[in-house]
C-alpha cells in the first residue's frame, strides 16, 4: 500500500530550486544526500541542472517514468503539476506547498479544487502543508527535515510538522531509529487511517507512532484502529483544544458528553495506547519498539540506592503493575553474593557499592524466579561503579531473554555513554524511574488489551420493524420530539420494561385505569407544550385511591390551565408506581466526528453532582456494556452495600444494548436519555420510568 | 545557623585516606580542590602527608583551632572521634561512615550510643551514613561526590544519598546552579527541619527542594514548615511505601486515613510544594529559582507551530491557569508585523518561519498587555528559525521584566546549545511544553497561597473543664470505650447540638421519657457489651405513640436477651427523632508521625463507597476548616442541588473546629466519629445522631 510514496523507483521534485535555504533546494538535497538509489529528476523551468542533477522544464519533458512526485511550487500552481501527474501517470505526490485550507476561505477553496483535479488525474497524495515523508529503509528522504534519523521499527505520521521536527530532533543524538516519517499536513486525500494501515502492513515497523488533533470519520478511525491495534502497537498523542464550548445540548446525556467523552471512548474501544505527553509518546515508542511485552503484572526493581527504589515502587503501585516478593530459593540465592544489608525482596537494593558484576549477577537472579514478568534497573552513578560495564551487561542479558527490561540510568553526564549502550542493545533507558514504570505500565495494559477475546456482537436487529412508523410519523409532522406515548412505543419495541400505564382524557377515564393497573399509581400530565413536566407540578406520584385519583386530576389540570393557559391538554396518563430498586441513567448522545455514544451512570446526584458516567461509541459489543457499567466509581453501590442485594446488572447491560442497536437503526436521533431506569434485584430485571428521545440531523 | 557545617573556617577529615578512590581520599580531594580557603588537616595515625596536607595521628594533635570535623573511620570508631571532637571543642561534624541504624540491629545500637556521646560532647553532626555535604559558596566541597555544582541559589537535602548523586550529576553539564547540597543520611541528629531553618535564613538560597522518606516529628515538621515556606519556596519529593498494611482501626475515620492523607494534608497545611516525581522536582526548581512568580492565572504562549500550541493549551486547561485573548490593541500591533494567516489570539502562532527577530517583536508586544501573568514560549527546530539567537533574544527579555517568562524550546541537537543559552540567563527551558505549563501552574499556585491572610484559631479553649471528669473515669476503669452517655457528655461540653435524650429502666420510663421528649422517638437499647447496637436489633426508630413505645421496649430487651444472654442490659434511651437534615461523617484519628487529624465527608454511601473524604492535621485553622469542607467531591451537595436548601455549611465548620480543640485538650483521644452529623438547613445548625469515642495511646 502506498509503495510508491514510500519505495518509489524515480521521483520528481516539481519545484526544486538553485537557492540553498529555499525548501526546494532542501527536499532535492535530502533526496539525494541519504543515499536514494532511484532516478531523481529536478523540475524547474529556470534550470538546467541543479545539485547536479539534470533539470527539465517540465514534468511531462522528464523522458523516463516516475513514481513519485514531490511537489513545492507556490500553491497557486500546484493544481496545474497535479494534472501534469495524471498526464505522465504518476499515481502518487507529496504535496509540500502551504497556502491551502490552513490560511483561509480563499486556501481551502483551492483545497476543495486540488482534491477534485487529484482525483480526476488518478493521483493520490500527502499533504498539502506538509514537511514531507522519510522512509529510512528505502532511504528517502523526500522532506525539507534537518536530518535523517537512524534505521528502526518506529513508524510515525503527525498532523503537525513541527511535532516532527521536534521528536526528529529529539532522535538524533540518541540514534533512535525510526522506520518511516511522515508529516501529514492538512490530510486532504491520504488519512490517518491510510497512513495506519500502510504501517501495520510494513515489515520494517514494529510500532506505529501518531499525533493527531481532529479525525475526520470516527467510524472508520476505530475500525481502522481496531485492526491494526491487533498487529501491532498503535500509540497515539491527541491533543483536545476545541472552540465548541456553546454545543447545544439539552440532554444530560449530551451535556455530560464533553469534547473529549468521544476520543476516550473511542481509544478504549479500539486498542490505541493513548499517550498523553509528547515525553509520554517518545517513552513508550522507545520500549514497545524495543523489547518484549511483558506476559503479566509482575515486576521486579533492581537499584543500587534506596531512594529512587522506592520511588518506583511507589509508581508501581500507583499502576496495575505488582511488585511480588521474589522465591525463597531466588533470595536464599541472592544471600550468597549480595552483601547482608541489602534488601531481598522487592526493590532489591543491591546497595551503592555495586559495580556492573554484582548488577550482572543480581540481574540473572532475579529472572530466574519465572513469576517475574518484567525487571527495571536502577542506577545511580556513584564512585564504584562502572556505568558502561554496567549497561553492557543488562543489555547482553536483555538480548537473551523474552521478558522485557527497561532502565533508569539517573544522572546526566555520567550516565550519557551507558545509556547511549544500552539505546544501542534496545534496552531503553529512562531519565527517572517514575517514567521507566509507567512505560511497562502501558506495556502491560496493552498486553491486557492483546489478549482479550474477539468482541461479541448479541444479535438484537429484529426489533426496527416495530418502530420505523412511529420514527415516520415524527418526521411526516416535522417534530424533533417523541411524544411520551412514542417513547413508550419504542422503548416497548426495543424490550424496555416500562411500568403499566393508560392514557385518560377525563377522571372517570383515569379513575377506571387506575383501577385497571392496581393501586397505587403515577398521574403525568400529557400536552404537546409540555416538556418538563414535574417542574411545573403536572405530576403527582403515590395515589393511592379513587378520591386521590380524582383530586390530583382536578389540581393537574386546573393548576396547569392556571400557569400554562395556552398550554393543549391532551389528558393524562396513570402508570404503575414502582418501588425499590436503583436508579440508574443511560442514553444516547451524538458527536461530530464519530456519530452516535451511549451513556451510562447512576442516576440522581451520582450524575449531577458527581458527573461520574462514562461513554462508549456505537455499536457496543457485549464487553463494551460489561466494561461501561463497570467504569463507573459509582459501580460497587450496584454491587450492593451495607447489606443490599445486587442490582441486576445484566439487565443493565442488555439495555444498553439495546439502545446501542436503537441509535444503529435510527441514525436519524439526536438524543435519547432514560432517567431513571429502575433497576431491581438481580434477576429481576429494570423498568424504564422516563424516557425522552429527540430527532435531529442526518 | 549550623554556620561551622556551611561555612567553616578549617576543617579536619578524620579516617583521611592516601588511595584514591577510597572515601576518605575523594572527600579530603574534594575539600582541596574545590577553591576551599580555609585550613585543612587530615587525620590519619599512618601517614605524615597526604594529597600535599600534613597529617596528625589524632585530632587532638592539631594545634589550631577546628571549625568542622568530617568524620569517615570505621563505624566502631565513629564514637570516640567524637568524644575528641567534645575535647578539642569542635561544635560542628559530619558522620559520612555508614554502618549504622541503616544495617540492623547492632548499628541501631551504636547509632543510639553515637546520639549520647555527641549530646554529652556538645556536637551537632550531620549522618551518620551520608555524602556529606557541599556549600558552593564558601567552596566547601565535604562530600565524596564526584562533582562541584555551579554556584547557584537552589538548596537541596535529600535523605537518599543517590538522589544527590543523581541531581548532581544531572546539573553538571548544564551548570544548573546550586547554593547548598546536603546528604542528610540517618538524620540521627540534624533533621530536615534544622535543614529548612538553616536554608530559610541563608541569603544565597532562594528556593529549598528536599526529598524525604518519612519526617520524625511530623508537628515540629509542620511549623517550620509553615515558616519557611511563607518566606522561600519549598519543594518537597516524598516517597510513600510504608509497610503498613496491617494497621488496625476500628473507626471508619482511621480505615479512611491512608498512608499518604497525613503528608497530603500536612502539605497543604504547610504549604510545601509537592512534587510527584524527580523530573518535577528538577523543573519545579529551575524555575523558582530563577524566575519572579506569576501575580495571577492569566498565560499567555507564543509559538512558531500549531501542535505544541495546542499540547500548552490542553495542559493549561487541566490547570488553574487561563490563556485569555489579547486586549484588541495588542493584536492590532501584532497584525503589523505577523503574516496575516497567524494566530492572534491565544496560543500566539507566529507560524513555522518565524526568526529569531519577529519572536522577539512578539513577546515585546504580548507583554504590553499588563493583564498577562506570565509567558510560556515555544519554539520547534525549523530550518528557519535561529535558535541561539531566539534564546539571546528572550532571556534578555525576561531580564527587564518582572513577570514569569518559561520556554521549551523542543528537540535535542538543535536547540541544545540554545537551551545552555536560557538557562545561562535564567530563563528555564523545558523539553516538552506541558512541563513548562505544569512548573508554571505550581509558582502560580505557591503565590496564592504566599498571599492568604494569616491563620486564624477562633478560641474554644474554655471547654476542656466541663469534659476531664469523664476522662478521668474512662482512664480509671481502664476502659478504652466511652459508653453513649459519656460520649454525650463530651461533645455537650464541646457545644455540639444533639438529640434530646433520656435514660430509662423500665417500659414506664421509656413511655414517660418518650412524652417527655415528644413522639415520635427513637429507641436505643443501653449495656456496656453492645458496640454496634443496630448490628443486634437494638434500635427501633419513628415510635409515634405510648403503645409503639412499649411494644419496642418489649421487643429490643427480649431479642437482645435471646441472642446475647450474657449481656448486662441497663436499660434504653429514648431519644428525640430528627428529621431533614444532611447526614455528614467527621471524625479524629491519629497518624504516627502527625498525630491527631480531623477528618470530614459526606454521610451514608458517599464515604462508604466513594471514599470521598479529606483530611487536615490538628490544630486546624478556621481555613483549614473552611478548605477541609470544599475539598470533598460531594462538597456541591452542601450547597443544595435540585432547588433544596443549602446546608449549613458554617455549622460543620464550627463542628471540625470543636473537634479539632476536643482532641488537643485530650491527646489521649485514639480514634472519634461522628456519623451521622445531621445538617440542618443554612443558620439552623447540626445534631450530632450517633458519635463513637475511644482513648488509647499516649
Amino acid at each position: 500500500m502506498l509503495s510508491n510514496i514510500f519505495n518509489p523507483k524515480s521521483i520528481a521534485v516539481i519545484g526544486a530550486s538553485r537557492t540553498p535555504g529555499k525548501v526546494g533546494y532542501d527536499i532535492l538535497e535530502n533526496i539525494i544526500q541519504y543515499g536514494y538509489e532511484g532516478s531523481v529528476y529536478a523540475i524547474n523551468p529556470n534550470a538546467s541542472e541543479i545539485l547536479g542533477i539534470k533539470s527539465y522544464p517540465s514534468l511531462l519533458d522528464v523522458p523516463g517514468k516516475i513514481d513519485l512526485a514531490v511537489v513545492v511550487v507556490p500553491s497557486k500552481n500546484v493544481i496545474e503539476v497535479i494534472g501534469q501527474c495524471g498526464a505522465k501517470e504518476i499515481d502518487s505526490a507529496i504535496v509540500i506547498t502551504a497556502g491551502f485550507r490552513e490560511s483561509g476561505l480563499e486556501g481551502a477553496k483551492l483545497e476543495n479544487e486540488l482534491i477534485k483535479k487529484a482525483k480526476e488525474s488518478g493521483v493520490r497524495f500527502i499533504g498539502p502543508n506538509c514537511l514531507g515523508v522519510i522512509d529510512t529503509h528505502s532511504k528517502v528522504n523526500a522532506s525539507f527535515a534537518a536530518g535523517m534519523p537512524a534505521k528502526g521499527s518506529i513508524g510515525f505520521f503527525s498532523q503537525s510538522g513541527a511535532l516532527c521536527l521536534a521528536i526528529l530532533d529529539r532522535a538524533l543524538p540518541d540514534e533512535i531509529g525510526f522506520s518511516k516519517f511522515i508529516s501529514m499536513g492538512n490530510k486532504s486525500d491520504i488519512s490517518d487511517t491510510d497512513i495506519m494501515l500502510a504501517l501495520a502492513e510494513d515489515d520494517n515497523t514494529r510500532v506505529i507512532l501518531g499525533y493527531i488533533e481532529g479525525v475526520s470519520d470516527g467510524r472508520r478511525f476505530m475500525e481502522v484502529a481496531s485492526e491494526v491495534s491487533r498487529k501491532k502497537p498503535l500509540i497515539i498523542l491527541k491533543s483536545g483544544i476545541t472552540s465548541s464550548g456553546a454545543k447545544a445540548a439539552s440532554s444530560h446525556t449530551g451535556a455530560l458528553a464533553g469534547r473529549e467523552a468521544a476520543f476516550d471512548a473511542a481509544f478504549k474501544q479500539s486498542g490505541v495506547i493513548r499517550a498523553h505527553t509528547i515525553n509520554e509518546l517518545f517513552n513508550y515508542a522507545l520500549a514497545f519498539a524495543n523489547q518484549p511485552l511483558p506476559r503479566g503484572p509482575y515486576v521486579a526493581i533492581i537499584t543500587n540506592s534506596g531512594g529512587p527504589g522506592i520511588l518506583a515502587a511507589d509508581a508501581c503501585d500507583k499502576s496495575d503493575l505488582q511488585l511480588i516478593p521474589l522465591h525463597k530459593e531466588i533470595v536464599d540465592e541472592l544471600r550468597t553474593f549480595l552483601p547482608p544489608v541489602a534488601s531481598f525482596y522487592n526493590p532489591i537494593d543491591i546497595l551503592g557499592d555495586s559495580g556492573a558484576d554484582r548488577y550482572e549477577k543480581a540481574l540473572n537472579t532475579v529472572l530466574k524466579d519465572e513469576r517475574i514478568n518484567g525487571v527495571i534497573v536502577l542506577l545511580t552513578p556513584t564512585a564504584v561503579v562502572d556505568v558502561d560495564a554496567t549497561a553492557m551487561a543488562v543489555a547482553h542479558i536483555a538480548s537473551l531473554i523474552d521478558r522485557p527490561i527497561l532502565t533508569s540510568f539517573m544522572g546526566k553526564k555520567s550516565v550519557e555513554s551507558g545509556s547511549k549502550i544500552l539505546m544501542k542493545y534496545n534496552v531503553p533507558n529512562y531519565s527517572y524511574p517514575e517514567e521507566a514504570v509507567s512505560t511497562l505500565h502501558a506495556m502491560y495494559r496493552y498486553k491486557v488489551w492483546i489478549n482479550r477475546q474477539e468482541k461479541t456482537y448479541p444479535p438484537l436487529n429484529k426489533l426496527k420493524e416495530k418502530a420505523v412508523y412511529i420514527f415516520d410519523k415524527v418526521r411526516e409532522e416535522r417534530r424533533e420530539r417523541f411524544t411520551e406515548s412514542e417513547v413508550h412505543d419504542v422503548l416497548n419495541a426495543y424490550g424496555f420494561s416500562q411500568p403499566k400505564s393508560l392514557f385518560a382524557r377525563t377522571s372517570e377515564e383515569a379513575v377506571a385505569a387506575a383501577k385497571g393497573i392496581g393501586y397505587p399509581v403515577v398521574m403525568k400530565i400529557v400536552s404537546p407544550h409540555i416538556v418538563h413536566k414535574s417542574d411545573i407540578g403536572g405530576v403527582r406520584t403515590n395515589l393511592n385511591s379513587k378520591k386521590d385519583v380524582e383530586n390530583a386530576f382536578f389540581d393537574i389540570t386546573t393548576h396547569v390551565r392556571n400557569i400554562m393557559p395556552a398550554a393543549y391538554i391532551y389528558g393524562v396518563i396513570i402508570q404503575e408506581m414502582i418501588r425499590g430498586g436503583k436508579e440508574v441513567i443511560m442514553g444516547i448522545t451524538k458527536d461530530p466526528q464519530f456519530g452516535h455514544m451511549v451513556m451510562f451512570g447512576l442516576g440522581g446526584i451520582y450524575v449531577e453532582v458527581l458527573k461520574d458516567v462514562s461513554f462508549r461509541i456505537v455499536p457496543l459489543s457485549q464487553e463494551d456494556a460489561h466494561d461501561l457499567v463497570r467504569e463507573t466509581k459509582t459501580f460497587p453501590l450496584l454491587r450492593g452495600v451495607r447489606g443490599e442485594a445486587e442490582a441486576d446488572i445484566e439487565a443493565i447491560e442488555r439495555a444498553l444494548l439495546q439502545l446501542s442497536q436503537l441509535s444503529i437503526d435510527f441514525p436519524q436521533i439526536f438524543e435519547a436519555d432514560i432517567n431513571p431506569l429502575l433497576v431491581m434485584k438481580r434477576g429481576e430485571g429494570a423498568v424504564a420510568i422516563d424516557a425522552r428521545f429527540s430527532i435531529g440531523g442526518e
